[in-house]
This record gives structure tokens, C-alpha cells and sequence, in this order.
């Protein structure tokens, strides 16, 4: 049943049980790590997944014990990023903004798929592992995770979402200022308490199991409710209550009239589980 | 001194304290499960509090013992909201779009409402008891409370404003997600650690006592004040922060006129409870 | 090397440490309570701090054991702000405004300084303690801290910056109501808890040496890469995630050139301090 | 077929050809000035108009040959409008701010309203007169007309919607500048000129008919695609383009799958014009 | 020196001088009407040609004498957009908002292409070269194209951009609902009257001959700056004048640093033209 | 009466009739070029101005035949604004971004200003001249009048308000690239074709009339309706009708209490010309 094209390198993409998909980072010898190939490859994932029929509900994962991602494989960023084309500033600056635009597209296919997506992050969670989790849905974190908005203790701003999605994520605007100006590393237990994620486990394996059992309960909805649920939330969060009133009655005089509806609530009646067609 | 013309069927209104008006959903045998003519009676009794002289605070609440309310009436609305004239898959989705902008519009009413209003909430508090709430100032619960953003139990997408106001209400996108995706219950302690409600009370009893004093306590103060706070905070929650100040600025070159400045300022000094005139 | 053009009345300015600058209100006779020359004066200190390139992070505290502020100093204010000339009220609106404008203008200096700025609320802090701690970056308070948005209780809503800010800065807006509309008092517990500060010391003594011990660590940072952090986290607060991202990426199209991210990176390989020059 | 509901003081309504209704404005002996009354009831026409499966398109005109309307009753608005109970700035201000809020939720019926509106203006066109025409969608012109942004000329900043909405519907504002600050009287030439209206005629007789045959022509087409164009033309036009195509494509996953889009494809191949079910 | 890899199917890309590119739809036998192909092919080429550094200018022209394009090939659509698998509502709604939101983001490359495009419309130019003209930056005309916003007359609203740019682009919004409600066509006078178009030739060689002119004009200038100016044009025409200003700080801060300026400032003084590195 | 405190180099301030203000820019031997003490001083002049309770209208021109000014002094200039301390790309970044923030200020004045201004253009209108007379209300032209976008021919985006202001005054989107990509110079007659002006004078000595005539009317108005005119267009021209409609609606409750509306329309009635307090 499981789709066979998702081969990317430096990811293992398995389906656990009907309708989720299990994306694993795979880089466990380097931390996790990333290098370009990687975000393009998770962008090209994501993107599938996000139309695949077979696939309601995600659950993103790393390799290893040690870390969720290191983030950025900083040396080969070193070489790769910075070797500049000639000594103009202007002409530099494009260049890295070109960079920047695409390396951010990848990670905002996280935010677009029409699926929701939980991530499990432990161990070492830095730099990107804070930039890809807030793109996505739902976060939940191991015991021992070490989290931590490594940037600035690179001479940079996080450039890839954190900075723009984490004051919209979690409710103690200095606490957001707090992280990302120190790069200081935080717990599991703080970031519980600020509400960056919504669950704590006390072992990867525990984790992986409440996420998987999280994605097959959101997986046994309406796939067409748990999409337009996603989409209205995030379009939402980012606009005056009115224009997110507007769109969202657009949306369900188109959704409202999907079978699924009748299906589920004469499941509801009937005290059964619904079946819903493919999305 | 309360005036008599609120009597709309499904709701009690009285007044149990001076500028105090106490506005009870009152269908408690089917659980206070809302049909369409209580969304509109709903909203024209807001509409006539809004504006009434005699009211400076608003709580509201549901009768009987089990429920705020189970939310829509499915039988009801399966019955009204899904019977489609025609077959045009263009033209049903305007008629639910146009349903669903009416639906919207009355309960916000609830946000619109020039007085602050409290909303108790206790039992089950399914779907629209979200959309209800969240809609309104300051939200209180019971012990006993159990929450859920039912709506992909039923096939869809929350339609009514949840999706829209919580993630700017609460302060965990994650448990926002969570939650509105897997329609899972949840309780009062939860709803306090997430920033959904700002009080639990171990009864019903002493619940309504507290949202009672609290109205009676918001009622004390200028209603100019308290006016211009919600209008205020409402507009900037939506807007930059450049937007919101200079609306504050306009909005206050007008209230600051009020006599209620002088009256506040002299009766601190004189340690009395000002009294102000009526809005 | 600390500049010495900081001499400003109600304002004591000192550099405890390399690249710390201190600020401290000093009107502790009067609780620290503001008349119109604090603010202009707070206004001139922190524009002159935002581009001293020997500041890299800004402590806010204020004299005294009593009080971080009481708030507006209501007896000069009543004499000043609310002399009206003539008696048309749309021309007294119309001062009223300007004022307003004014004031609102020297409290967001403190939002636009390119350098951080951590403030330490103490005893009172009432109204302005408010307005002004919540335009800066991170919020620290002493266990005794006896904070109120004071405003409804002089019979208007405030409107230097709180109620613009606050639902953006916490994460119940239930609360945010509640306190806004009660000119209630509140403790440091409640303020930590709801998210509107994210630390609490027992004492003023150690509330201050962990302030400048924070302020020393972002100090310590990069200056290129704090002040991106916070420019980007403002401007994106207030903006949809795609605006965000795309003020990102020229913004490090332009700041990823410096010297910093070679040096830093070094210094984190050579496990040594990394020396950035100044900004 | 014809409903004959929309009887109202002030107005004839009328149906001069199929699926094309007709509001005439009828107060000629004032000048079709408006008196309170006169916009309740045209926000009840309206809002009965857009939801009428009989009509298609919708001609705004006046009775008379003088005036489209000479504005806002003044002496009539002088009584009602500055009637102010007690002399507290602050509530006075609240009592107009209701008006003006009720008064311009009437305008903006035009402008909400599912069926396209054609002004036809001619003679005097003065302050209500531009409210109004701008919030409809094609606004015509007799050769006689006299427009003018009257407001400023009694004292006050127009505020039912001309200083909103004439910025985003002429190319010239330095001209829009120009006409609102001077209340000076311009014609029918320059209002071509400037692109507030897009056709002239040269007598109320011919604009008359050519407003019905413009009406006639869209009644002719798919309402589904009428009523879509209008709104995303609306929420466009206020929104960066981001917004808009993401609210377009919603739109359409719905209104696309409507049976006119074959009969209008099916019917462009055979030649003929086709029949569209009523909306 | 042009690069060789724009061969696409149904378009031809030459380089008729430095720095500039002519891309022509090629498929004059179906009067240009485009099929799926093609919006794909356009976005990779358009793509190609934003990063190219051989190119600073782009014309976008139509094979054959008789059209620009007829829009899209209905025949064609008819077949693959509307071909919907199942027969629920919400699903088919959803298959057709992602091809829509596929097919808007092709040709939302023109207008994201950091290269400014100049489109030559001639001939049959009805609803894409509607769409797509309206997304480049300058348009001109031959005198005999005969411009539709056609959408209506197939039973839908234009949905690939026209309805959210169009009103942005002109300066006469009851115009564009004139044309978009009614479909009728219209000529090259008044196109340039209502400012669609900035330019009319007689001829489609003389109007290549000055689109060709133009181009050139364009690519002599110093690439950064033309870059610079199409961005953030586009940027401010979406947002509020602040948001605009603060864009344009950081932008310039960039990439006034680029060696251009001191090339074109001394150019100028010398009285020759600069030559400027690529971008 | 008139003040004599606006004495600053470069201008000339004076006082051509009740309330109307006169601002000459005065460097014609270098053809109005502006160097950074101008804008500053234009500033403080405009700041001034606008709380200034004896001037109503503001008349911008510049003093010479030759230039309303030729924009920037680029000799200053190039010694100024680009001598750059040290050769860290970002920090420069930085010193220009803050440079750019500043100069942008200034201009905005012009905006910000409560007194609506009035821009006389005449000879050559380059650079700067675009982007101070956007920001002002209404713009007139002498024929001789040679206007550019200047900016790309020295290497950069223009970056004091052009780009951003441009697309909403003017109707012809396609025009505003061509003019702002090209540097291309025009005349009197194509800048009020596509609505750039609304005026073009013979000469300049009529073109200071009709000014001044125009200052004149404005001038005559209540300036309380003048002040919330030009306020409220602004407002709203960056913001989505709603907002535009609830700011207008406070902006008027305060407003319309003014003893203007009694004078005018009294005044109206006996035909006689009102009189209206200073503000």
C-alpha cells in the first residue's frame, strides 16, 4: 500500500500504520546535521506527502540517540553558503538572499502540507531543529532534549523561520526574546511550560509511540476536516479575525458538502468508526 | 430598573447586580445544544446589551447541571443546514457559505459588544461552546468542565471562529493544533495551564459568584475606560503595533474628555467609590 | 570608554560592564512616577544608546526599594495633559492626540533600539511600568513586584503601548482582559505563570546581578546578530509569516557579509571567546 | 415573477427586465436628500437584493431630473445626529460613533451585496452621493452631473466610506486630494478623466437605458461567475496578492464545479446563449 | 554567450542583444491557446532567466499575426481540470484548488522574477494574456489587439491573478468590474486610456521594435538597481507605506554598497555609458 | 501674526495669506540639489508647521527658474553618505540602513504633516522631487516642468519613498515601472495624463497663483474637517476598507463635535463666509 518513490538520500520514509507516514532524518553520524541536499530532499518529501492519498497524518523523527539535528552542518555551510562569486556587497548580498528564499521554501513545505505533521525532536535539537519543528503542526519532545536557537552564536539571525513563527507559537514574548538572544540551551521542561511543545516523554521510544498513536487518531478523522483545519488555522493566525472568518466561509461551503460529514455522523449515531474515502 | 426586553426563547436574562446583566443559555434538557433561532436570539440580546445604559459587564452562562452546551444540534442542523436546493455543486456552497457568514456574524456579536463579557463554562463544552467563548473577554470554568473542538468528529472544519480567535487566545500553537485536530477532550486544568481559560472554580456555585464579582467589579469602574480597553485591545491584537497605537490615540483624544477622568482621579484621592453616568 | 553625554534629570546612566549600559529611573521620592520630562529624557537616552557603539545590551531598572514606577505622576499630569484650550472638543481631542503621539513615540524608542534592552520591575509597577516593560525585550521581576494596568482605575484605557502590546507579549488572553479591565493587582508568580515575565529573583539585589549577567551574555554575542534577532522577531510579530521571511532574507543578504560569522564560527572551533568589533 | 416585497419609504424598486432590478431613489421634491429613514431602507433593499434568486444585476438611479442626491438631509441631520443626550465629551462621542458605525454598515451593503450594482448619477451628486456610488461596482454618469466631496464645506471629514474607498478606486491622488479637500464641484469630464466613473451619456434618458443594457448584459451571464468576480475583486483589492489568489483558489475548487460552466462552454460552441439556473 | 538551455516546447528564447531576452509563445496554429505544458514550461523558463546572469531584461511576445493568446485551450481544460475523480464535492474542490494554486504559482514567476519583463500584446488577447500581462512589469500594445477578461463567458471568475492584480494595476476600479463582470472585449485606446497599457504601436514590428528599445534601455542600467526597484515596487504596492519604507532600509542598506554606483555616478560625470558585472 | 521662528538655511518660510503657509526651497545656484542639512531642516520646518495654529495650507516650491531641485547633491553625497567606517559589509549595511531610516523620516513629514501641502513642481523635478512631492497632498506643475525617477542611473533603487508611495497615486502600474526602470525624463503633459498631477500651469508665476488660490480655499475650510480629511485618506489608502471605515468612525466622534459644523452649516444657510477657530 505504501508508496515505493519516497527514496531520498539521508531520510527513511516508512508507513507505520495505515494512512501515516514516518519521515526519519538520517544523518546520525554527524548529529543530524544538514547540508543543502537534505532540505531540498525533505522539500520533495513533504511535497509528496502532502498529495499522496495514502497518507493522512506525519510524523517527522531523527536517527540515533543523539540528537534530533546538530542544524546546519556548519563547515559545509562554510564552504558551501559563503563561497562568494567576486567582491561586490550588493551582488553578495543577492547571492545569499537567493539562497536564503530557497532553503526557506524547502522548510515552508512543512507549514503547506495539507497533512498535519508531528515532529519528535530529542537529544540535540539546535539552529534548524527549532526552524523545521515550528513549521510544523505539533511538537513534542523526548525528556532529554537540548534545545536551543543556535544562530546568534554563529554571528547571525536565524533566517529560516524560527525568528518569524516561534513569537506566534508559544505565549511569553520575552522568553522568545530570551532564547534567541542568548542561544542559551533550554529543557523539555521549559519548553512544556512556555508552550513551545505540547508533550514530554520520558524515551525516544515512548515518544515515537505517542506520536504514532497521535498521528493514526488524527489519521482516523476526515482526512478533508483535518486538512481544512490545518489550512484555516495557519491562514488564521497570520491575518485580522474578519479575513479569517471570510476565507473559512468559503472554504466549508466547498468542504461541508464532502460525504465524509454524513459518514461521520451516522458513525457517531451508529457508535462505530467511520470510513472515509481517499483525499 | 433592568429592562424587560430580553425575553427570547432558549435564554434567561436578569440583572443580578447593578449594571450587571446575567445572560443564561437555557435549553438544558438537550444539553443546551444550540439551534439556529438561539444563535440569532443570541445575537440580539449582545445587541441590545451592547448599547443598553443600565449594563457595564456581561456574564454568561448555561442552565442545568451537565453542560454548557453539547454544541450544535446535529439532528437539527443536519436537518436545516444540509438540506441543499438542487444538485449544483456551486450553488449549495453559497447557500452554506451564506448560512455560515449569518452564523459568524452573530456570534460575534460577542466580540463586537461595547460591554466586557464573562463566560462560565462548566460540563460539556463541545464545538460551539469554543466558538462561543473564545469570542468573549474573560473566560472561567468549572472543575468538572470538558472541553473539545468537536468539529472534525463531525466531518469538518470549525466554522464558527474557534479556528480563527484560538490561536491568538492561548499561548501553544502545538496544543491548539492538537486539539482542534483530534477533537480530544480536555479539562479544566489543562484549559488553565494553556492560557484558554484565567480561572477554575470547584463548582458551578461558587464559579457564578466569581464571575458575578468579577462583573460586579468591572461594572465599578468607568464604563468609558473599560469600553475603550476592549475596543482597543480587540483592533491591536489583529493589527501591527503601529496601527493599534494610532487608533488609541484618536479613541482616547475623545474618552479622555470624560467626566469620568475628574470623578475617578478625585474620588482616589478621597478614597470613595466613584460613581459614573451612564454610557 | 563609556560616553559621558547620558546627563539627563530622573535618569541615572552607567556602564557596569564592557558594552552594558544601565539605565535607571531615579525619582524614587515620588515612586519613580512620571512627569512629562522623564519621558522626553527616556526618549533622547535611548536613541543615543541604540547607536553608541559601545552598547551592545540595555539594563532598565529604577531607584528605590519602593517602586519601578507608580505610573503617570497623576497630579502633573491633570495639570498638564488635561489643560485644555478653549472648549471645542474636537480641538481638545485634537491636542489630547498629539500628546498621546508624543509620549507613544518616546516609550517605542524603546522598541526600536537596536539593542536589547532587559527590564527589572521591582515593588510597584503600576500603568507606565506596563507600557514601558513591554516594549522592551525581556521582562525579569523581584518576588515582591506589585504590578497593575492601572489605567481603567483613572477612568481611561491606557494607551502608551499596553494595550497595543500585551496580547501579543503573553499567552492568555482571557487574562489579558481580566487584568486590563480590572486595573486588578498582580504578583510575580501570576506574572511568570501567564507568561508576561520569564524570570523572578527573590530580591532587588540579585533581580539586578541577573539582569546584567544576562545583559552580559547577549553583550558577549555578536552585535550584528542581536540586533537582527530583534529587529526580525518585531518586525514579524506583527506580520504574516511570508512577510517575515521575506524581510529576512535581504535583511541577512546584507548582515551574513560580516566578519562576526568568520569570527564566531573560529572561536567556536578554538573553543575561545570570539572579539567582534563594534556596531 | 417579480417579488413584491421591497416596498419602502423613499424608493421604488423595479424590475425592467428579466433577472434586472431597478432601485430608484425617490425623495425628488428634498433633492433626494437623505434623511435616516432612507438608508435603513436601502441597506433592507440590498440585502433582500443580493440573496433574490431573481435577480442578476441591480441599477441604482434617482427620481427626478435634478439631483442624484443633494446628500445628507442637514436639517433633518442636524436635529437627529447632533442631538446629544448630556454634555459628556467622551459619551457624546460614543453616541456618534454609534450612528456613524450603523450608518456606514448600510453604504457597505452596496459593496457586500452578491449581484453587481450600476450607479447611474446625474445633477447634483454631493457628499452621500459619492458614499454611495463608491461603494458600488460601475458607476455611470450623466453629461449634467455635478459631483462634489461636499463634507469638508460643513465642517467635517466625510465618513461614510468616500475617504476609504475613493483612494483605491481613481489613478489620481493628488486629484482624490484635491476634490476632498476643497469640496469644489467637478463634472462629468473629469470624473471620466480621473477614472471615478467609466462611461457618460448625455442625458438621464439615455444613461438610463444604457445602465439597463449594461445590466442586462451581466444578467446574461453565469451568476455563479458574477458574484465571484465581484467578491474577489472586493478582497483583493484590499490584500497583498498572496491573499487574494489563495482566497481565489478556495473560491473556485467550489464554484468551478457549477453545471455553467459547461452550459457556457456547451452554448459559446453552439452559438446560442445559454440558460443559467437561478442563484 | 546566450545560454542554450531554453528549449522548451512551445516557446522559443533568443537573446536579440546583451542582456536581453525574447520569449515567444509558440503556438500561433491554436491562436497561442495554452495547455498545461506550456504554464509549465513558462515557469521553468521564467525561472531560468530570473538567476541568469546574461540577462537583464525580458520581452514576452506571442508567435503569428492574429493573437497574443486566446486564453487558455477550453477544449484542452475541459478535458484535464475538470476531469474529477469520485463524485464528492469537497474532494473534487480540493483537486481543483491545487491545480489552481499549481497553475497561479507559474505564472506568479513573472512578477517574482528578479528581471523586469515587458509583455507586447497583439491580436486575440483574451483571459490569460489578461492573467499573465498584468503579472509583468510594463505592457504594451499593438493597435489591433482586442483585449477580454474572457473568464465569465465560460461561467467562471478569472482565477490565475487578473482579478487580484488588475485592480492594483489601473486606475479606474469601475472600469476593471465593467470588463471583468462583462467580458466584453476592448481595443488598444482604451487600454492605454485606463492605464493598462503604457505604450500603442501600429504595427506588432514596430511595437517588438520598441519593446526590443525599451529592453535595452533597461538592461544598460546597473542590474542591482533594476532588481532593487521591481522588488520593492512590488513589496510596497501591497502594503502599507511603513511597511514599504522599513523593506526599503535594509534593502538599499545592501546593496547601495555595490560597486555600480560609483561606475554610474562616474559614468555620468565622464559623459559615457557604465558598464556594469553581472548579477 | 505669522511666527518668525522658521529661519533655517535653504529656505525661505513665508506667509502669502491668512494661514497659508509659503516654503521655498532655496539653493537655486545648484539647482535646488539637496544636501543632509535640507531634509533636516525641511523636517523641523513641516514639524513645525503642523501644529502651527495659524497656518491652515502649506504651499511647497523652490526658488529659480530652472529646478524644483535636481535631487540629490550626488558630490555631497558620495562624500557622505557613502564614506564608510571600516570595510565589514554589514556594519556598513547598517550605517547606510540607519541613514536611509533618518532621510526617510524627514520626508515623511510631509505625509504626517496635519496641514495639507501643496507640491508646485517646475523645471527639472528629479529624484528627490518625486519623493518629497508623493509624500505631499496635491501636486501641481509648471509645462516646462522635466520630471525622472532618477535613482538607477546612479546604480540604485530609490529609497526616500518613490517606490513605496508611487504605485498608489498613480493610476498606470505599467507607467510606474516603465518610469522607475528606465530614468527616463517627462513632461508636464504624460505626468497628468497618468495622474501624477492634477494641474499643469503656463508658468510658473501661475503655477505660484493658482497655488496659492488653491492654499486659499483649503484654508478657508474648518480646519478641523481639513485635518481629518487628509488623515483619514491616508489611513485608509494602506488598509482594508473595515479598517479604514472603524478608524474614521472614532476619528469623527470626536471630530464632530466641533463648533465648525454649527459655523458651517449656519453660514451655509445665511450665504456668508464661516470663520473658524485656530487649531
Amino acid at each position: 500500500m505504501a508508496p515505493t518513490n519516497y527514496n531520498y538520500d539521508y531520510f527513511n520514509v516508512s508507513f507505520p500504520a495505515e494512512y501515516v507516514a514516518y519521515v526519519e532524518i538520517n544523518r546520525p553520524e554527524k548529529l543530524n546535521a544538514f547540508i543543502e541536499v537534505m532540505w531540498i530532499n525533505l522539500g520533495k518529501i513533504i511535497n509528496g506527502l502532502s498529495h499522496d492519498p495514502d497518507v493522512r497524518a506525519i510524523v517527522l523523527c531523527s536517527a540515533g540517540d543523539k540528537a534530533f539535528t546538530a542544524g546546519l552542518d556548519v563547515q559545509a555551510a562554510s564552504e558551501g553558503m559563503l563561497k562568494r562569486d567576486g567582491n561586490d556587497a550588493a551582488r553578495i548580498a543577492n547571492t545569499i538572499r537567493r539562497h536564503i528564499l530557497e532553503f526557506q521554501d524547502c522548510i515552508t513545505t512543512l507549514e503547506k502540507c495539507e497533512k498535519p505533521i508531528i515532529t519528535l525532536l530529542h537529544g540535540y535539537s539546535f539552529g534548524l531543529a527549532i526552524d523545521m519543528s515550528v513549521s510544523t503542526d505539533i511538537r513534542l519532545c523526548v525528556g532529554d532534549t537540548r534545545f536551543s536557537v543556535k544562530e546568534v552564536d554563529i554571528g547571525l539571525a536565524a533566517d529560516i523561520g524560527t525568528l518569524t513563527r516561534l513569537p506566534k507559537a508559544v505565549g511569553n514574548y520575552s522568553w522568545v526574546k530570551d532564547v534567541c538572544l542568548t542561544a542559551r540551551v533550554f529543557g523539555a521542561d521549559e519548553a512544556l511550560r512556555v508552550g513551545f511543545v505540547s508533550g514530554v516523554y520520558p524515551s525516544k521510544d515512548e515518544g515515537m509511540k505517542a506520536a504514532i498513536e497521535l498521528a493514526k487518531l488524527i489519521a482516523s478523522k476526515s482526512p478533508v476536516a483535518t486538512m481544512g483545519t490545518k489550512e484555516i488555522l495557519n491562514f488564521s493566525r497570520d491575518r485580522p479575525v474578519e479575513d479569517g472568518l471570510r476565507y473559512t466561509a468559503i472554504w466549508n461551503g466547498a468542504m461541508v458538502q464532502t460525504q465524509d460529514v454524513k459518514d461521520a455522523v451516522l458513525s457517531g449515531l451508529q457508535r462505530r468508526k467511520p470510513t472515509f474515502s481517499k483525499l
